[in-house]
């Protein structure tokens, strides 16, 4: 099966050519950059010498021309390829933000205008599987949003107050260099931002919603000196308290038959390269304590990108995220 | 005037003799381990090589002898030091956690007997400057504790729920290595631990009594890879919404003669080295996130009990800690 | 085909479990280690929940039954389990020192008595491949001699002088805390050890003699703050001065053959994680400075000891060992 | 004593700033910056907040007044500065390359035409201090040829080979993010780059030859995941081989008068924030190698500016430089 990947020159466009090299079925045939046209992947990519002799090209929409297509293009630039790839006939996976809410949300919470919206499921499998099922497009979540989504759904409907406090590594702010990305500036450090307004919250609340949650939602964001990874730490605020068998028996039947979802102390490293969504918990009164780590890059971007492509195109779900995580 | 260090081998010891060196009046006389005794301090310290030519010694306690008497050693080891020394004269900063408890809480949140207890005022000389005055004895606060009191401070009376997630560096674990602290189990990572029952809760829990909170207060540490510093992230929600000015004028007014507590976006490089404070925070509803950053070895440890031996001793309160941040 | 791993608990141990995934004949059915017995694998690593059910056990030497055997234990340990595996029909790479030198240097060098001496051939496939094949026991060569090797090999008959001054990541240490890979001694620093007098020295000597040079040998590593990885730094001095377009030369020449030998300019997030050596160079007068790069659990441990195995046991030499790098 | 940092809002320029500070007679009272005119600084340097009142401004060459100014501008911008200011009668400290080489070999380096140039003392007191002594004009030498130079003096003129190879920290890479800054390239990493023709051969090669050595001399540099220090390992080939007690001789006596060389196992830690160079060496036959730790902002870059300010002004050489070095 052909795979383009539209924007493959960042760190969501590595990975998902690394990951799929493991992939019983699916082949990258095209690989786009406006930036690095004409040169070879492996040179933008190092790690992927030897495994990919493809040169970055710059087509057309219209030239483009594969199976699916994963879009690894910023927000109001997916929006420019969604559609029209969809009626060319190719199966899509959209990693930006740009089908993620409905269309008012969007473009309150973007501050653009929307130019070809239509509905998507949101392609966080473990909550919206048969949603996605037998489509042709999907929208996959933001990094944050997968993190904090799965460690709180299994107390949703009970909480309160649900508030996020994310852990992230650097490699969500891409490959460009920036003040926020500069060594000295991240090294021996722990920068918060954006401490109340930060657009992902926007599906957190959306997917508390759908939980059937009225709890209120809050989000605060940190980068931490780690490449990759997102450690979120959900502070929850039970109507009643809980205690730490009930909640461990909540959390066991929730994902028990979810493989990328493992039950233990979560460490970044434990998921590093992988799929794997890590989740403990500790409840004490009305308060439950939840975290849960990802790969920003995997789980948060291209590891369930590539998932939600293998629902739609009915291969296991795990196909070609079956690599081990690389830890230490 | 004469100070000892006790227990001198340690982070916090060699972060006095480093502080020291730039006060007017204190010179340290004596500095005791047991573990290194005989070695000089400047082997164990090496980069205070050039200023110390003393050796680390073991004496009885009624052989220290000097004015002033840090004790810098383990909770449940101070209390052996703590009374004899007062009764032999000296003044005493306790680094402890053997005095900021009352009897029966540090008992039952320590899990040990207290052998030796009397009142010592607690010296967040921010918030209890008048009762540290004139006293011989001052139990210096945790340092978690510390930056997170004086983020939630001039919010504490009218706050419903008060939540501390804080990130450490590793240097307040100590210089002695365990897993914990093995550089691949932290580095490019994030560790949570104590989820809920961290022992610092109940200095926190104590600090918003006294501001006449009746918060509930909770608190979850964690370790990621920096070697100094806490950034607490204090989620504090209000019983009634503020805005960001109402929010900025409190903070402004309550701290406006504190030297060592700056309003400004923290970062842990910008109070590296130092005894500052560095505070910020964003309103929205009626939720508040304020974020706190200190360099844990020196307003968490070293430079707070610096700052109160200044105090019971008439010095400036910021003589010895007036040397600038090292950034980056 | 059945594999077992004495030794197991350790990062050595697993890096194998983690590759092994990725073989197509051969699984992990016995895995030794005394410290971790009756403890499941998947709990000391954690990162290998879902891989695996073996649980550690600790089973006399003749009770050890598998087809392959990995010894990664260290030196000393090693001949005790070799020579009785062997006879007991099993192949065997031993990943310790103890066969990778003659028996009297082996017994200088490392200061101690060898009690079951026979002769092995060096693993390192791209020099030795042919001494390996057929062969029931490999000796698998030390992460330093093995990028350091690679490094300078094209180069070695002309020499006068061969510098190997190497940058290691932590990992190599080990799993058990110590001092030296204490988080606050390691990280922010850079730290030089042995700074003449290496125990792995007498390989890098042996391999060079093999190479029929007759340059000096020299080597100094250093502790960076890093996971994983090794960077060589090989500064050359020739009997005659070349150019960099003969360097280059020689070296695409080399190694024309090697699939996990990249010529290109070395990081060490290009390899992590994989089997690869990637090395460039630079020449200048009589000298060329010659950089490689290896992930040392892989190409400097675990990976080349299953390129071993594949090697002697028929397998494609990359079997298991085709993951892409892991990068950033 | 009137002081004006010339680029004030650089790395180079905040550590002026914080240095001075503890300086017993000099007072910053002009802080230029083209990019930040009109900032606080303290804005630029949050660190500094409450040390500093002073705004950036963008003088015109005659329009700084001061009694001593500090040039910390790029190569190319100092001449435009330095004999002018000269001539306005202020004592100038360039931190530059311009004047640090004979004008050809400087213009043959840099590739560029020097327009003002004329001879000035080359400011590494600790080989130099007569030369700088009642100079009007210091030329600041560069970080690397500083801590190379002070490893390998005591032992240049028995050298044949000097092989400086040297691990940096990124804030010697200056405030501006780039790619070779951008953290996930930086972090988990170790960066060789120009592995023989680095501009700062020339003031090594230069230094050497002025201690009577023969001896080629080469230098390779790395970018290590540190934010400040460098730590050289100078691999020397001697013509005769010298003992340990030998050469430890030469270097007490080399060194003995000297505040700022310590004499003991470097660790970047251990001179962190100071204006210390430790050095320490093992000796075997032919080759000794020599290791050097400095802080590249301070001993290499401010600290040594003002070392030389107090050498022309006739204050104590380490007036300003004496608060201890920040470890951990």
């Amino acid at each position: 099966m052909d795979v383009a990947i539209v924007g493959a020159s960042g760190y969501t466009g590595g990975e998902l050519f690394r990951l799929l090299q493991g992939h019983s079925s699916a082949e990258v045939v095209a690989a786009t950059s406006r930036k690095e046209e004409g040169r070879p992947v492996a040179t933008v990519h190092p790690h992927l010498k030897g495994y990919t002799d493809l040169t970055f090209t710059n087509p057309a929409v219209e030239d483009i021309d594969a199976d699916v297509a994963f879009l690894a293009v910023p927000h109001t630039a997916a929006m420019n390829y969604a559609g029209r790839l969809l009626e060319q006939g190719m199966k899509v996976v959209d990693l930006s933000a740009d089908y993620r809410l409905p269309r008012g949300v969007y473009e309150t919470v973007y501050g653009v205008t929307h130019t070809d919206y239509f509905e998507a499921p949101y392609g966080l499998p473990e909550l919206h599987r048969e949603e996605v099922k037998g489509k042709q497009f999907v929208s996959n979540p933001g990094c944050f949003p997968t993190g904090a989504t799965l460690a709180a759904a299994p107390l949703a409907s009970g909480a309160r107050y649900v508030i996020y406090d994310s852990k992230t590594g650097v490699s969500g702010s891409g490959v460009n260099p920036s003040p926020t990305t500069h060594y000295p500036n991240v090294a021996d450090g722990v920068m918060p931002y954006k401490l109340t307004g930060h657009r992902h919250l926007a599906e957190m609340e959306q997917e508390l919603g759908r939980l059937g949650s009225k709890a209120r939602c809050f989000f605060t964001p940190h980068l931490v000196p780690v490449n990759r990874g997102i450690l979120t730490t959900a502070h929850i605020i039970l109507d009643e308290p809980m205690t730490q068998e009930e909640v461990e028996a909540r959390y066991r039947d929730f994902y028990k038959d979810e493989f990328f979802v493992r039950l233990q102390k979560p460490s970044l490293g434990a998921v590093r390269g992988s799929n794997f969504c890590d989740i403990w918990f500790e409840a004490r009164d009305e308060r439950v304590v939840v975290v849960s780590a990802i790969d920003n890059l995997v789980k948060g971007a291209a590891g369930q990108a590539i998932q939600n492509m293998n629902i739609i195109c009915g291969f296991a779900e795990n196909d070609g995220l079956m690599t081990p995580p690389c830890m230490p």
